[in-house]
């Protein structure tokens, strides 16, 4: 069993690619639950490594080294973001971090993906935003919703047409947990559906209601945002870290066709309705009638998100495009997420944007 | 086929009941989508009968000359509540004709049995009480989920701390349509869960939130209720008449056991989830650790509701009780309503109760 | 409350149909689960009446007289099947009832419409075509299952061509009970979808493979039955009295799209799946790719089986034609009962029909 | 970033465990779909160790190295199989390569680990039982069902009495392909049902009868078995390659309770139904009477079923325990699998066991 077996001696293996110019180098920050997917996208892309890893925690670094024997790794991250060998660093930790460790990055000459919500306070992202433009460098927030399947057939039906002016967007996101220490459901869970928001809706929202209750260490555990819109259209999110059941269910209703977008279906995620109300009649006798027609669900693509999320910052990186996920549509979300703190804590105050 | 098939002649068959004193004589005023089930489980009560049905509408009149072939009708409702062989009068009509008809029926000493939402405003309702108390007359608003397996069920789970406290009601309503033209999304289907939530909850709700938004024909076809309670627990509501599906699910949240209700699932409506957050540590290092245990799906009963509601009302006047649904019940729905339309107006202003 | 009110003064109200040369004349005989139905659906066509029920029970007739107060009823089948006033002899009894009530009612010159599955044996079924035949007569058996919107839609699909080819058709139809005292729950429930098949399928079955088992009353209360067609088309029935859950899915694989079809769902009952196959290759390397493209759920009518078929029926006695669900469509379903019947016994040997 | 960031440097990292004698050292064979499952479950035991991966395909030899860049790899199994530094063989090919692989392994002394069914016939089978038991060496069918969650807990709920005796045993597994060449439909699913029936059903089954049919192929691609029991219980198995959907549901009919078992389902796989039937009455007059209470959804554990097996394994051979799931499981496996071939090939004639 000695010699022969080696890797190298694989008949057919091809040399590894060692064209560096056209490899971004990828540091990640941060191992806990979702770095192992940002160093496993990085790492299989084509035109991507990473090449090191940091953390502070020693029993997340031996995770790492169980995954990739050979990736180096470190407890400071300042050594991987002055390391000349990176042009990535790609920050996976906490919120409250995300300034201080993006501005440094970006300081070091480095590109950014960093984890959703961007930053803590507008101020921050607006800063960071103008350091980027200055140095010329890329951020890209991690709205992984906004690069799957689901999210992108449903743009299409919106830019298509085929749904009509929208009349509202009702998204319920509950489960039991993930109780975080630092941030309230809202920040855990709304940055999901605010960004789909963002990205979907051509409009942007006018003001903000949201109201909620704390039940447990201090922060609000369910909350309930109302999103006003131009034109009448109205978006709501129900978000709540004490269900027993895990939902993930959006309906978005439109003047020609209605949409339910369950995102727990292995299946048929999002499914389109030919129902819809038809008024006639004059002003005082209006006559509202239904349309019940067939329903249709099409085929959605099931390839990782994040997959596909780090192929197009590499792209972005490489031919020097601006990513549509920037620190600008980062922004957007945080502005939504401080608005719906002053509104919760004035129960519902609407808060006009 | 002549004369011997007369089911007259049916051996064994028994003589009507005519026990007249104690016998329920009911008027429906009424018939049209809901009108017929009031009818029907009236009429076979066994202390009980519809004596006379009235509509304004000549069609609605031949449903009830189908249906019930020897039935007396009439256009007019005065001819009912005038009529001396009547003792209630069920009022199944549009919520802006209910207080006229219910205050005509109680001048005339007539019981009054009346749909949900009992009144227009609260000084209707208030009215009507009081007229009622003075002539010592029964209301029952027609809050007929109080009466349904499953309500009953979760009373019977919150009364016996199977739930513990609770910290959250989260109901959706929605569907298409059907639009109304004198109410608004809220009238129409908040109703049920306002009254299911004031018979559940020991507490009362302190301040209202409503947001929503109109598309159609000039009322809000879209809401969302905040309902702060006190200690904590809060109500949230979510009616929509322009879903593309039929959802009506509630779940509720409590220290000890969570709950989900379904009420669209032919038998497992109500599941109980042994799940739950336990707290740990100081405040400054706290610990939250999940439950997840088994889940239980208590029978529910499955008569129909408006059948014991019925019954329940001919013995609050056979034996002079109070019905728990009565007046003041209405009344409680109808202020809730009210609230909610004025915050819905200043786009989610808190109302206090 | 006295006189006024009668429905006879109702303005507008119009005069009884008389032309009793156009009203087809029904006598039903037998008024247990499904009989009430019959009663209501053959009562409420403009162009029958139902004029005499029959039931050996003094219970059952009491139900007919609460519903239906002025119907004359009877206790014997032989006042009804002679009375000179009636057309159509309906027959809502047990299936070893069948053939006795049928050949009388057809030796007195009635219609015979009458209760799946139409006899006991081929025999009995081929003697009452027969004698149907000689006596100018018809015969519909009531599979009322062919008169749903669902079914309709898919053979209309078949028909079209849109499904191709079929593959396979496979039914599961399991519940907790109803036991049967006379027959298996072959008999109790395969015939629904022997119907159903022999209605879609153009190509007929060559043989049946039927094995169960008895648990509780000495007759088989689990079955599963297989049907052989021509071109390797197969059929499969699994019928399941001790099931804790009510199933109706009917899963049928075509060389074009494929459907499932749940007659549980409220609204989307069918859908049609465009997922498939393509084979490649020769004989010796054969390759085997996947198509999974959109699903399609298209509407489907909702109007009540029952009253669609009583139409028809009606149609098909006033204008003498012969229905598509007549003596013959019933022998076939016997056909296959009897053979899975022996079958069953042999435990799975083949029977060719 | 140079030097300061391996990993060795870590500090707290433990040194490797190098007490050889405790740890079993694997060697596999086969790297196509369930291959990596089997690499990554024996590499990350405590007490075991991948030592070598063989495949005949240099692009899975590929996907090892990308997996697991240090791990040895050989196109040749007999390198794998001669190497005195592997105890373990883990077989993970196709079918009719197992015999031949397994016999070689053993008769160099290797313990055996291998896919199911584990052979072709059962003569190989039992050939392959008889070496091992003259070796002192183990055999272990890969019949990963037998340590989820799911079939650990119904077959505790058969052993404490929960569900009674049993009625039935009814299992649909159906899905769109994934074709094999070698095998037909039968071969490529049933084997997890027959696996677990012969785990949770005490006695053992008398005649099988399977029927099905072949569309493209030549291999049946749809197919039924039933199996005799003593006592009157019955099971079937549902198995397809042509279905638009995945189904992989089983019901279990109990004398006292009644079971689905929703493998798909993420949370409440396991349904306990207290539904029934009592009889009473004599012979003559029976009367069957429902029993319809709570459901119950026991908890599940969630652990990797692959993982609990590795180790269970790890274990059997260094404490020499012969394993539940070893060649005889297979063999029993194989004995039907062979009996419904030929019941198949006879369009349903029973086969005696």
């Amino acid at each position: 069993m000695a010699t022969g077996l080696r890797i190298d001696s694989l008949p057919g293996a091809a040399p590894e690619n060692d064209h560096k110019e056209d490899i971004v180098r990828v540091g990640v920050i941060g191992y806990g639950y979702w770095g192992p997917n940002i160093v496993r996208n990085f790492h299989a892309q084509e035109r991507s490594r990473v090449v090191a890893v940091c953390d502070t925690s020693v029993k997340s670094l031996q995770r790492v080294r169980q995954a990739h024997p050979e990736m180096p790794v470190t407890q400071e991250y300042s050594d991987l973001l002055e390391a000349a060998n990176i042009d990535v660093a790609a920050i996976v930790t906490p919120v409250w971090t995300h300034y201080e460790l993006a501005k440094a990055a970006l300081e070091n000459g480095k590109h950014v993906f960093v984890e959703k919500p961007f930053t803590c306070t507008t101020a921050q992202a607006e800063e960071l935003i103008e350091l980027a433009e200055r140095k010329h460098l890329k951020i890209m927030v991690d709205h992984t919703f906004l690069f799957t399947g689901a999210v992108r057939r449903i743009r299409q039906l919106i830019d298509d047409g085929t749904l009509g002016e929208l009349y509202y967007y009702d998204s319920t996101r509950v489960n039991l947990g993930l109780f975080q220490h630092d941030v309230n459901v809202i920040w855990d869970l709304a940055p999901h559906d605010l960004s789909i928001m963002d990205y979907l809706i051509k409009e942007k929202p006018e003001a903000v209601v949201a109201t909620g209750e704390r039940h447990l260490n201090g922060v609000a555990d369910v909350a309930f945002l109302t999103l006003y819109y131009p034109n009448n259209m109205i978006g709501h999110i129900n978000v709540n870290w004490l269900s027993p059941v895990k939902v993930r269910t959006t309906l978005i209703g439109g003047v020609k066709k209605m949409q339910v977008w369950n995102d727990l279906e292995a299946d048929e995620k999002i499914k389109i309705y030919d129902k819809g109300v038809e008024m006639s009649g004059d002003v005082y006798k209006l006559l509202v009638s239904y349309r019940a027609g067939d329903m249709w669900a099409p085929r959605v693509e099931q390839v990782e998100a994040l997959k596909i999320e780090a192929a197009y910052f590499i792209e972005c990186i490489l031919s020097d495009k601006r990513p549509f996920n920037d620190g600008i549509a980062g922004l957007h979300v945080v502005r939504m997420l401080e608005a719906a703190d002053r509104s919760l804590e004035q129960k519902g105050k609407i808060v006009q944007l």
